[in-house]
């Protein structure tokens, strides 16, 4: 096994997976693996390939064994075997193999690609739950109604979606950026940006929601539901202006939200993990996870997860993977965080810094405590 | 012990703590007690115990033995301990447990709750001088002067605390943030900006600075009296923009005050922590430490001290706790930091990329020799 | 030797420097030595001498030896030793201890106390070639054009100096920060900025050129030329607004710039190495190194490496030292980048993360073949 003994305790948590995607269904050449491997959304000719990675190392190191090759086997041999499996049982052995009891799935973006909740329920052997994109919802509601009819209609589908869906996710970050007013919208305002929005559809762009308005608009009828939001923060794909993604930019709406007693879920955060893990601390209602940077680091991942655990309270820690449509992503993200959690706990325990009561109660609080009471999963 | 074990210099290395406040004299509630220990205003029910932090079980694993307790008792039983003993033995205790030989505390954070300074010696058996807030003294001269009045009148009461402090602190980062223009206020804009204040005030505001021009007249009223000017960046409680306080929003007031020649000491830094060891090497008057994020981070502290020390000069950093009210802090962040020192010396010594010699020298000077050299400590 | 002991192929890996300046031809006194050693102008009187550092440490570590002294020697004996040699010998011998076998040298600052392109190629041992700083050649045509002539003046120059330069180099972080526009400036944008800068000089300010337009105006130029781009980000001297130099702010720039195919090349980085590894990532024309803070950070150089390779692709991150100026610094660059890379690959060997095999072809990608292929160097 790569890495360092796992403490038994963590090997054995229970985890809930608060935020992840549907895997793809298909069989996959090599550049769509790639592709699907890290946030490139391209191979480069002027680089290498992206296996040269600290992922592409882990996949190599810790997927391939569970596809009953030897560890460190060149690319080529791995996505062989890939292929003589099948999809179906790729995905099945990935997702079986992390131990994870329950997935929250974001199945926003893509979707036609990718398992639908109940496919992915049935693979994974696992509970799996959704949380509903705010925008997705927006931008399906648009069509079908006037700018005045907007926020109306906006609140009423979300309701609905409300009854089955465990939690809402913001991508502010990826359509303006998280410098949000704090101020809720008024009524005037959200018709006003609704229209605007419909000019731009009806001038043939896209139906694609970016307006800062708007996008504080669906936060806050998020936040009458009553269910937690995530926020997309942080590391993403080349869309992302990441200098705008700073959770820092969030404050203003924060301290406008706290009252409310909604919690707010920050993802991903890096390479920002240590000012959300600040957030997370003097902001009660303030949750954070280090999901897609864990994978994404390979045998770094631990010191990334030492990092965000430096000052956030252990009650406010989450976790994630954001594995998306890569069966391996699962796998590697449930079994880094695994790795950097004991990693963690075992440099306590060697210290005498804590005790193995408090190793684990902090494996138990991060690994699916704390998603169960924030979500309310315990007995549903 | 916990931790590893501190090379006997650094554990024998008298330590001024440049940044500090007063200590509660009172007895505490485990309420009382879990607001004190982080930057967190309040104990929130979607969370769980504060103790549940690094920060918590460093109480429980450093903390208890001072109070005759094993390690690692539950947070319950050390409590009532803590009650049991009192507040004036606990807060004696701790104190002397520091083996700090000089103290300079900031008392102008709600000084009504804290030790003075004369019964913070006392207790701590210790040296105690007295840090001036700038805007404490800014809010005191505001109410018996009108506008036109107000900057001699400032400076005339600064002069006076002068004569009795060692240095100056400012706490923009809490107000205004630290982007903070180049030049010295006129005249004519320090009383226009005094009338605004006067105005807010009468309207029934608090009487509460919050004015980009009035801060900067204070800082650069504090260069003319020439003692250090401490300043409040980065971590902080939820009223700081987080965002706002990154001190290099302070370099074009660093360039502007280089060639005064007196001290800028920029306190904290976390998660700023290297940007601000930046300026200190660039800036010649520029000074760090990284207190506050030392006891929050628990056994953190040493990775959080190892990154700031890799590109400051060693005559530019400094010893603080930034502990305020809970005595526990003051002996944590005492600990932590050698714990850091000597964790990074000792690497350094393993790993002969320094001499016995040079760890010594380099003790000394971050423990206590830069803040006597740089505040005027000695001989006096 | 100081450090952890290095990988046999590390040790012997061929290295291309791809992104340093000349060194001083004249001998040292402890102040001009001092002055080169970090990126403070002065030594401080408030502060100590800079030997107190950790690249203070490693000269008398890691240099004295190469000067036949032993590790650890005082300053003065160092010093003493360094004259008594004479820069040329001193030169040599750091120059040749690197086991670079090609040199990118940026000639543009300072050049009339440094070493020409051709000395420093008969110095070292080893072939050396030149990059070209945009803004240099700007500021050389504008004496001799009009504000409508400096456009196709700067042009032609540029494409003569590309003929025998392997790149170009911008310094717009230095001048003006790095939140450029995404646009190529239109010709009478351009001729309007150089009116601009020419009624500058005319009223008898310096030939300094530090314009958004032109400075982006001389990239698209190098673009069109389609020689790899340097540019400076992060760590620099007190010149530098660093919150203007987050790589980020490049965001716009380099989604305009990808189809072109034309690599970026991004410099230094720290302490903004995490967010220049990110876009490495998502951009497939970025490319990054960690040159500068190498040196500076001396024994904790591997901490800063190892957190640029979490999320860069290997085929990305390039071996720089930036040295300038001080012979030591070439040595220490390089001699303490193969101790990082040896130390994250002997971690990765150790944990079973990555092969032998793996691990060969890591260290020869970051440490020559990437810039061999984008540079194009092989067979010229």
């Amino acid at each position: 096994m790569p890495g360092t003994p796992i403490l038994p305790f963590v090997a054995r948590t229970r985890l809930v997976d608060h935020h992840c995607h549907g895997v793809v269904t298909g069989d996959l050449g090599r550049i769509e693996f790639e592709q699907l491997l890290t946030e490139a959304d391209t191979v480069s000719s002027l680089g290498t390939t992206l296996f040269d990675s600290l992922i592409g190392l882990a996949v190599r190191a810790r997927c391939a064994p569970v596809l009953d090759l030897p560890p460190h086997v060149p690319a080529e041999v791995y996505l062989a075997r890939r292929a003589e499996l099948g999809a179906t049982e790729v995905n099945a052995r990935f997702l079986r193999a992390t131990g994870t009891t329950e997935f929250l799935l974001d199945g926003g973006f893509l979707p036609d690609t990718l398992t639908t909740t109940e496919q992915f329920a049935a693979l994974s052997g696992a509970r799996a739950r959704d949380i509903v994109r705010l925008e997705q919802v927006a931008e399906t509601v648009i069509g079908a109604t006037g700018a005045a009819g907007f926020a109306e209609a906006f609140t009423g589908e979300l309701a609905k979606r409300a009854t089955t869906a465990v939690g809402f996710k913001s991508i502010a970050a990826y359509r303006v950026g998280l410098d949000l007013a704090e101020e809720r919208p008024t009524d005037a305002e959200v018709t006003e940006a609704a229209g605007r929005w419909l000019a731009r559809i009806e001038a043939g762009e896209p139906v694609r929601l970016a307006d800062e308005v708007l996008h504080r608009f669906l936060i806050w009828t998020g936040i009458d539901l009553a269910l937690p939001i995530q926020f997309h923060v942080g590391f993403g794909d080349s869309d992302v202006d990441l200098h705008r993604c700073d959770p820092l930019l969030l404050t203003a709406l924060l301290r406008a939200t706290r009252s409310h007693g909604v919690p707010i879920m920050l993802l991903h955060n890096y390479p920002f993990h240590r000012n959300a893990a600040y957030l997370a601390q003097v902001f009660e209602h303030v949750f954070v996870d280090v999901g897609l940077a864990t994978h994404n680091a390979g045998h770094r991942a631990p010191a990334i997860i030492a990092e965000t655990m430096e000052i956030v309270p252990f009650g406010k820690l989450l976790f994630s993977t954001d594995a998306f449509g890569l069966a391996e992503l699962y796998h590697l993200g449930t079994a880094l965080f695994r790795q950097g959690l004991s990693d963690f706990l075992y440099a306590g325990l060697t210290a005498d810094v804590l005790s193995e009561v408090d190793a684990h109660r902090i494996a138990a609080l991060v690994g699916h405590r704390n998603a169960e009471r924030v979500y309310g999963l315990e007995g549903t």
